[in-house]
């Protein structure tokens, strides 16, 4: 076996209703929060006012700052953090999907250094290495999902576009993982169909990804596997009744066991996630659909890099054409993943993401200047006439 | 799916050679440690003068105390806490089995209180409930594991026996987690054979029991089931061969993983721990051999509290007898147990252990004053004739 570390460094609370510990989670935080939610739905759905009303009544003063956008932007986190210092608040807590959680954790990282510019601390910015000594620790973090995606909830990782050359880098640092994630099925009944199956996917492939990553561990896999099947069996539900509260109980499970496994060590994802994003930078398209677009070409470019493990993942995406071999088992992969993605309504171009030809040039720059590190968890070298391949392949 | 919460707070370093780290972990946690190990069997095998090298190299001053026994006494506790504040010690390092990792803990946590007398603190004790506000968090905690048993390394819980009434209890609370776990297997090449098998025995039951006990949760599901897996495909190879590195790998990330299960929320074991640890108390004998000879009057008289997980646990054990209903293969799951222990060379009885059916009326009185907790985890409710005809029919 090989050496590894594991620990879940963020307390996670799972279950219907357990929205309603808020409260007292956010005591131990401090006295002043801030409270960053996603732009008019999460007041929509009475979640705002709900959790809202749950620290008020623990005593937190709290901060309302219900602007985050779908892809939070640079700036927007710069004047968030602004606001965060000058009321004084003590914490944050991010309320809806992962642009809230992102926030969430990219505002209280700015306002531990004191404020600023977010961008600095972003990949090609002068403070980008967030593991650095000089770095100071974040504010602490609470953070509550209302989606089944991401696994934002529980990793230390945050994704803020750039706004001056359209990236949309990862980073983070073992101080930017939030003390509590609240997990609240109850909070997820009325996602509409669309996010739910992006969502979905997108659980599909941090834990695929976690499981095809040069660190994955015994405990990554475990997990991992464990959320393959779990998304294996509950995404068709949770797409055909919304309202199934126990399909998605089971879905935000295998999210947060995906989320834990892309926790883990150095990064988690490879690169499925590193294409992905630097498609999220130029076109605003939804996170899931842009591993769905590019997933396959890099299931068909990889497969021989490790035979048992690609093999497996046929296995768990419920490929089965009789008497494979493990070796064609493994080739398969791609051809598995795209069924899954035909099935889950998620069969999709990256033309359909929106994507022209002359952009490949500006993706493919982006992916080696802010996503390498998580390129490189790939099991087989990618190199940047691969990156280039792999997007026209998939356009 | 349960509400339930989910966390690892213990940061495992796991591996081959990953003891090497011990000096870096520790300058995060203070400048004197106390170092814990076991009498005379650390120093033999080397492994004392190495972590107390790794220690002073990285500029720790090192109290070491290598007078840790079997099962660690209050007053010894009570003695080493002592020695650690006179000397001015900033945390605690222990180096063995659980007896090493729970003296760490206990001197680690007296010494938060600022000393005194540890069975205040343990059930029964004036102080006995450590969630109380008034208890002060216990000094940081590492501990480096060289058996691969006892979870001890993963949990908050500690077993110290109370030399006055002959009694042992567990307890914990969140502080007493060690901040930092090595699991290094290489440390366990040299376990003898019986120690090997009590101890994996042990792992088996804490995988087992948290597979079965009421505060179960899909987490410790996944886990324990994991690591029963492990234990079965695992222990007969290291009993064989001890210097097999990967099967020791193995079995000591079983033990991880069990740990991690029983860890999780309140307790985690059932009834076997329960009337396992007032075996202890009375006879010294090793831990896992305890559970051994009361495990299956446990199951024998509790497999139809849930049918589904009972006959999930014969699978699990390997017991197979043909076309079997869920509900024959519950009701056969303390024979598929017996047929385990047998393999492993630990079918045993309590009288094995020295136990006279004349002690049993105490084993019981401490059962509901120590471990009360814990038994009551268990499926099927357990009064306290049941434990004494549990007792006689493990005689």
């Amino acid at each position: 076996m090989k050496t590894f570390a594991c620990s879940v460094p963020t307390n996670v609370f799972f279950g219907a209703g357990e929205v309603s510990r808020a409260g007292e989670l956010a005591v131990t935080l401090g006295k002043r929060a801030m409270l960053l939610a996603a732009k008019d739905t999460m007041r929509q759905l009475g979640f705002l006012e709900r959790v809202e009303q749950l620290l008020t009544a623990a005593g937190i003063e709290v901060v309302v700052q219900d602007d985050v956008s779908p892809n939070p932007r640079d700036v927007d986190i710069d004047n968030q953090t602004r606001i965060f210092l000058e009321q004084q608040c003590d914490f944050t807590v991010g309320l809806g999907g992962g642009s809230a959680m992102d926030s969430a954790k990219a505002v209280a990282f700015l306002a531990g250094q004191g404020g600023g510019t977010i961008s600095d601390y972003l990949a090609g910015g002068d403070h980008a290495d967030l593991s650095d000594p000089a770095i100071r620790p974040a504010c602490p973090i609470m953070v509550i999902t209302t989606t089944a995606g991401t696994g934002s909830e529980t990793t230390p990782w945050w994704v803020i576009t750039n706004t001056t050359d359209h990236e949309k880098p990862g980073t983070g640092n073992s101080t930017t993982a939030a003390r509590y994630a609240i997990v609240d099925p109850q909070l997820m009944l009325t996602i509409p169909a669309s996010i739910t199956a992006s969502t979905g996917i997108d659980v599909l492939f941090h834990a695929m990804e976690a499981y095809l990553a040069t660190i994955a561990t015994p405990f990554t896999d475990l997990l991992a596997q464990e959320a393959i099947r779990i998304v294996m069996a509950n995404l068709g539900t949770v797409l055909e009744d919304g309202s199934d509260l126990e399909a998605r109980s089971q879905m935000a499970w295998a999210n947060t066991l995906a989320g834990i496994a892309i926790g883990e060590g150095g990064s988690g994802t490879v690169g499925i996630h590193a294409l992905g994003h630097s498609i999220g930078g130029q076109t605003d398209a939804a996170h899931g659909l842009t591993m769905a677009a590019v997933g396959p070409a890099f299931m068909r470019k990889t497969w021989d890099a490790d035979i048992s493990r690609y093999a497996q993942v046929s296995r768990m995406l419920g490929y089965d054409q009789g008497n494979l071999t493990e070796q064609q088992l493994a080739q398969k992969s791609a051809e598995a993943l795209e069924q899954v993605l035909e099935r889950f309504g998620c069969r999709i171009t990256m033309t359909d993401l929106g994507v022209k030809e002359e952009m490949i040039e500006a993706m493919t720059d982006s992916v080696f200047k802010t996503m390498v590190g998580v390129l490189d968890c790939s099991l087989k070298p990618i190199s940047r006439e691969d990156v280039i391949a792999l997007y026209r392949e998939s356009l």
